[in-house]
């Protein structure tokens, strides 16, 4: 199977050329970029010499088909919409790493994104890339939509609840943290280093367009959730995300081994999700470069609340690895194929 | 005056050494450890170097007095409890950094502290050392215990929300984030460089001891609270604390304009902390090395939730400046008096 | 004295506001900037909020000269070679943050720099502001040329030796390593935090600006030194400068001790040099937001070489801290006045 | 083949099975402690739940010749002097990641370890590890030395320099700078995270013990060598060693042309070592998590001194790495088995 990533010089599209080199049943071959055609992919990452050195190319639908089966857009706000139809029509199947295709309602999208939305076929089409509450629909499709970092750490921690409906669906409350490589490599103020380091800030309150993709996920896999109230913070750290997540437990009765009892049966058939072990917390650390996600489960009895935390890596289960595992899921291989990666500790 | 320091060892220690260096009303004459006696600070600590050579002495209520008139204890828990009252005795002015004095029932503190209290009228002696809510007392005793960090961070961001009854007293959720240094001084494995670098952690969920603190607060000065739910967090980074609290707004009506005004009504009279415009937010470098408490205010329609921001630095108006603060009150001195430092930013 | 800045949105700018705040001599009347003009420095800088809320002017020579007595000048190559012809013949006192008016040979900064050298009278006319070697000059002087960050730190380490003909001065090599702000505050792909974190980087190998004036310094206050071999790094901090300095000794006889009281000697009247006992060493913490160099010194029997290592906080004694040193020199007041600060640790 | 790891705990320990977990020609079987015996290494490292659940057993020779191939030492000072010889009498193959056997002279290893050395038998038979330098011996021997991490980064830098004679041998210098996790995992003052962070550190002066085996490295594979200098720093980072190494070229007629080719053809067949173009340098996050060494050359004309720039990952090429490489070549696998890593980046 051979691959081809628009939007390559990115965050995602490195850590897309790191998983494929060592896929046993995928090949990249070409690589593009709408602004630095013509030099290799090792000039922009130096990290990369010797291993790939592909030139950058045009992102012509065309000349990406005669090159490639399959193709992953990690690229801005714009782009999939755009394109991703005539990649499909061309006979490619296509991986969407953006957030153009994952509100199924563009009128949603429109609200958040400030952005015109693709057509309503093409969001129709798209299937929502969560494995662990998708994995039927993802191995029937050929266009993907990859889902945000954000609600991929949120939703693997709170539908298990919502699903079961253990919390009331108004109460939910997400302080999410992330590593500032989710910023993506654009330089900019709030991400130079030395207004980063050693600072802890916090970002677009109540206005992040992950918002409606983690209410539309808890409603298509959970129950009725009117709301969340999400906060998004940056820490000084390069990798990884943080989601600590507070429902108030319907039942006073619940106890800290039933609820790591029923995530461990939730994804019991999903290799990427790690449940700790009660009274334990996973650190972002633990999946460093990785595609897991670790969960661990608390319930306090003086508040009736139960908290939630959730870790990945923002780039891996974030994004590049969660677009391999759909990858396999859609083309018929191994869930876990070319993603044995243990985290890289310390 | 001239001020005696226990426990000058430890980073406590450390900022109020560099606090009263430049403050214009106290001479620090003397330093004291259980453990580190003989030796000059300035070898515990090289950047004192040719700053401040005093040389470590033992801890001795009688001795203290000698050389001092006002004493700051920065030490492990216990100590306070076993020492504050012989240090009343001689006649000196004591404030405790620790929590052992904190809790007003001694049950509580045994039970979140896993301790023996100090006896009841030590405790019933001791003020709770948050200038901005507790001004008079602070100026008329000689046993003041300094708040904790997140407690103080929280407290100041809170208040003015359940003094003016305009949240659910039930529906409080405080999501905190701490600077590494807030550990102390002692290596463990937790803070190892090499575990805590480029890593984000979660610790002590439920079961941190300046819950008891937080709701006692809470309840003197603000209104009836039940509970709070309360997590902690270890940036990697050295200095700062956020603290990020939800709360529902018991009204629909309210907007954020009325919220920042509210807020810079309670501390029009308070040096030490700045509202943020609406739509802004602060971030912890921007307090660093300072007595500042800066926060940010905005409330969500969707969610009926109001969001608080509020950021410290956890060392000084944490720790040591509020130490000062409360030292300048209870002398009579200047509030803001030795604690004229800006940012050091970046 | 009033005082003016112009390039106060720069990282040297916001040191001198935070240093000039707390100045017994000086008062901080107006705030200079090219491109932000009428907007409140504490929008640029919102740690300064309620402290300094100048609104930002434009650049105009005959302004400032109705505003302030002394102008420091901390902006990109080009303007100061430009202005301070014009802020000089208004009468004003200028301390230049700047490259432009380092070298003394235009041929040399040309060659360098890249750039258009400004003419010979007014690089006749600035005085080296390196006050440990220059100091009655800057009494005397009303145009200071404030030194380059690496130079300082190299100097104040490499002089004695030079001076007192210790070395081989053809052998001299300095390995430097910086903290990213010396980099500035304008965003770039290698300051990209995601780039930078958990990464150390060298640059300008045997190219950097700084060599010249590291030569031309040892010439004029040490001895005749041919050329120095000079890298510089980036270190993943805020904050710091350590230059390791590496010269073979001339004699094979002399010892550690005599070392370290030649440089005890030689700056026993200089109140922000320390020199560390020997077998200790200084690391950048211990410097950190004051205007000490700290030195450690070693002999290497073994290998007949001499190790200096000197650190310094690159925006204070490698820019802002000096500036007020210079600048309190060139008025007559106490050297240390206004820079009284102790090292924010940890 | 199977293998066992004496010393899993710690670092070095940690890299090894993440290694191990992924190469295609050896299974671990068993892994070995001296203080956690009976607790899974899963409990001492949770980002290996679910992937390594081996139980830590006690040190014994022949227990391991029951479950192991070949065994992997990641001791501290000591252990592998006194077990390495019943362990390859108990018929193992022998990898060495601790110092104990890498100075061929016991008396030298003496000298700058302050412990009793290894006996000669043993001290003969140990091969030195380093596969660029060293490949044919390594491929028939049963028991290897893994270099230290400093002497790998400084030897493949400076080896082709000294091989061919084009520098003064007496005047090398090698400025060296590492992460911290090359001080282990044992919590310390130096390593603290609060000391350490935003902080920048020089150590050992002139007295670290990678020194007489950099030295006997130049001699072994280079030319005669009398001495060099060499300092060790410490950046705020969790992986990566950068050495900046200068000599004084012989000819002042060599280009930097000549040298990377020099550099280039000597590595041709050392898949492990990238050569970086003329004018490029690599930083240490280009080989994060891999096994590469990737090198700059540079050549001043002006001084007549080449500096070579050398970066590795301190525990893959700088140990772990560099162990499971010359497993491969002891046993006749493929070099490059199991370690193709891309560095992860950013």
């Amino acid at each position: 199977m051979k691959a081809a990533i628009i939007g390559a010089t990115g965050y995602g599209g490195a850590d897309l050329i790191r998983l494929l080199h060592n896929h046993p049943e995928v090949e990249l071959r070409s690589v593009h970029s709408s602004s630095q055609q013509g030099i290799k992919i090792s000039e922009s990452y130096p990290h990369l010499q010797g291993i790939n050195d592909l030139v950058l190319q045009d992102i012509d639908p065309q000349i990406i088909k005669e090159q490639a089966d399959v193709v992953f857009l990690s690229t801005p706000p714009g782009v999939s919409r755009d394109i991703s139809g005539q990649l499909i029509e061309a006979g490619l199947k296509v991986i969407d790493l953006s957030g153009d295709l994952r509100l199924v309602d563009g009128k949603v999208y429109e609200q958040w994104y400030g952005n015109e939305a693709a057509n309503t076929s093409l969001l129709e089409k798209a299937v929502y890339g969560l494995p662990e509450w998708e994995r039927e629909k993802i191995q029937q499709t050929e266009l993907i939509s990859n889902p945000g970092c954000y609600p991929t750490a949120t939703l693997l921690g709170l539908l298990p609840l919502v699903k079961n409906e253990l919390v009331d669906n108004r109460s939910i409350i997400i302080d999410a943290k992330s590593a500032v490589s989710g910023a993506g490599r654009s330089p900019s103020a709030v991400t130079h280093f030395s207004e980063m380091n050693d600072n802890f800030k916090i970002y677009k309150v109540n206005q992040h367009k992950h918002i409606p993709e983690i209410e539309q996920g808890l409603n298509m896999y959970g129950g009725e959730v009117p709301f969340v109230t999400f906060s998004t913070h940056l820490v000084p750290m390069t990798r990884g995300i943080m989601a600590t997540i507070y429902a108030n437990s319907k039942s006073d009765q619940i106890t800290e081994e039933q609820l790591r009892e029923l995530f461990e049966e939730n994804y019991k058939n999903s290799p990427f999700v790690r449940i700790r072990k009660n009274g334990h917390y996973p650190s972002t650390k633990e999946v460093y470069g990785t595609n897991y996600c670790d969960i661990g489960i608390t319930y306090d009895e003086r508040t009736g609340r139960i908290t939630v935390v959730s870790v990945i890596d923002n780039l891996m289960k974030g994004a590049a690895g969660q677009a391999i595992q759909n990858l396999n899921l859609m083309l018929g291989y191994e869930e876990t194929s070319g993603l044995n990666y243990i985290p890289t500790y310390p």
